[in-house]
């Protein structure tokens, strides 16, 4: 598979295999499909990309993605303002709103603290957060993160940031799998780990 | 999954998602990490596609994609002119020319005939490959189609349309294990069923 007739084409590929988890096969494959689709569909298509970067927004209280400034679920006022879940990324949003199980707020860190991925406290809105906690009426945070190294390294830190407030911090029960990513785990067990929160020094105590 | 709190994140799925081998749930995953790049990356992630589209060349002999009216392999005179291959599309085409088992010139038909999915002979090159033939000094086609239903169908149209002129028409050994995609052939194999091609006929008496 090493030589193109086309250096169109071999870019194509190339950029696909950018993607994370799409070889060179796969990727060859799909810009064979995308030669044979109508040339107005491709420009749908490629425009996607640009305009989800271009134009994204993200809520400015708890960095969700929004079409506006402030996000659907910070606007609603039936939400408990007075409880925050922290995730890593809006598709655990998605994953504990479809469990119908929790009606506060969210705070999304846009990722985990992965050293060996190099991302650190700093690449997160941590400090957004500590910011959003000293000057609001919160009083429970609810971490909603993974239950890998990295998720228990950032509940961690972010517990030692927020220890100086006066807050009730839970972690989300282990009902969760150790090991297990929070996007693929059912909406029964997500949902039951909601409810069984333990205080986050219980979790220490392994 | 239902939920997005974006329409630009809705639509990058989607558009994802039209890819074949891509579900929601892998565009999704796609759609984010895309968010997280520089635009400028993202400009020329989307970019190729476009350019891909809108500027590729097919060789006017061979379909073959080309950045040339006429591809590297039908201009090179040290290639035999008198052999044509017939391969389904030019991965075919770079999977042979790796097994480095053949020194003639290809002809890229541009899919197989599939009823299923609605291709005819008309969507493929075939009337150009019968042109070719009656215009040129080809005396051998071989033919290296996959050896499912879909290539056993093709070689049978293509024998029937390429009968009455005056050429040994052969298929590559069925070393190639039946039902498996010619792509994902290793090259030895690929190579000895180059060699050991066989006559049109007997591949009909099994």
């Amino acid at each position: 598979m090493e030589q193109y007739s086309s250096k169109l084409l071999a870019n194509a590929v190339e950029q696909f295999a950018t993607l994370p988890g799409i070889g060179k096969r796969t990727a060859m494959r799909l810009a064979l499909y995308l030669l044979k689709q109508e040339k107005q569909d491709i420009n749908q298509f490629s425009d996607a990309f640009i305009k989800l970067r271009n134009e994204i927004q993200y809520c400015s209280e708890c960095y969700n993605i929004s079409e506006e400034p402030i996000c659907t679920i910070c606007n609603n006022p039936a939400r408990d303002e007075n409880i925050i879940c922290v995730v890593e990324d809006i598709r655990d949003v998605m994953a504990i709103e479809n469990t119908s199980q929790y009606k506060g707020k969210y705070h999304v860190l846009g990722g985990i603290i992965s050293p060996m991925d190099g991302i650190g406290p700093s690449d997160l809105t941590i400090e957004e957060l500590v910011n959003r906690v000293s000057s609001s009426k919160v009083d429970e945070i609810i971490m909603a993160l993974s239950t890998t190294m990295e998720g228990d390294t950032t509940n961690f830190y972010i517990f030692k940031r927020l220890k100086e407030f006066n807050l009730n911090i839970s972690t989300i029960a282990r009902g969760v799998s150790i090991g297990d990513e929070l996007e693929y785990t059912d909406e029964l067990t997500l949902g039951r780990s909601l409810i069984n929160r333990v205080p986050y020094e219980n979790t220490l105590a392994r």
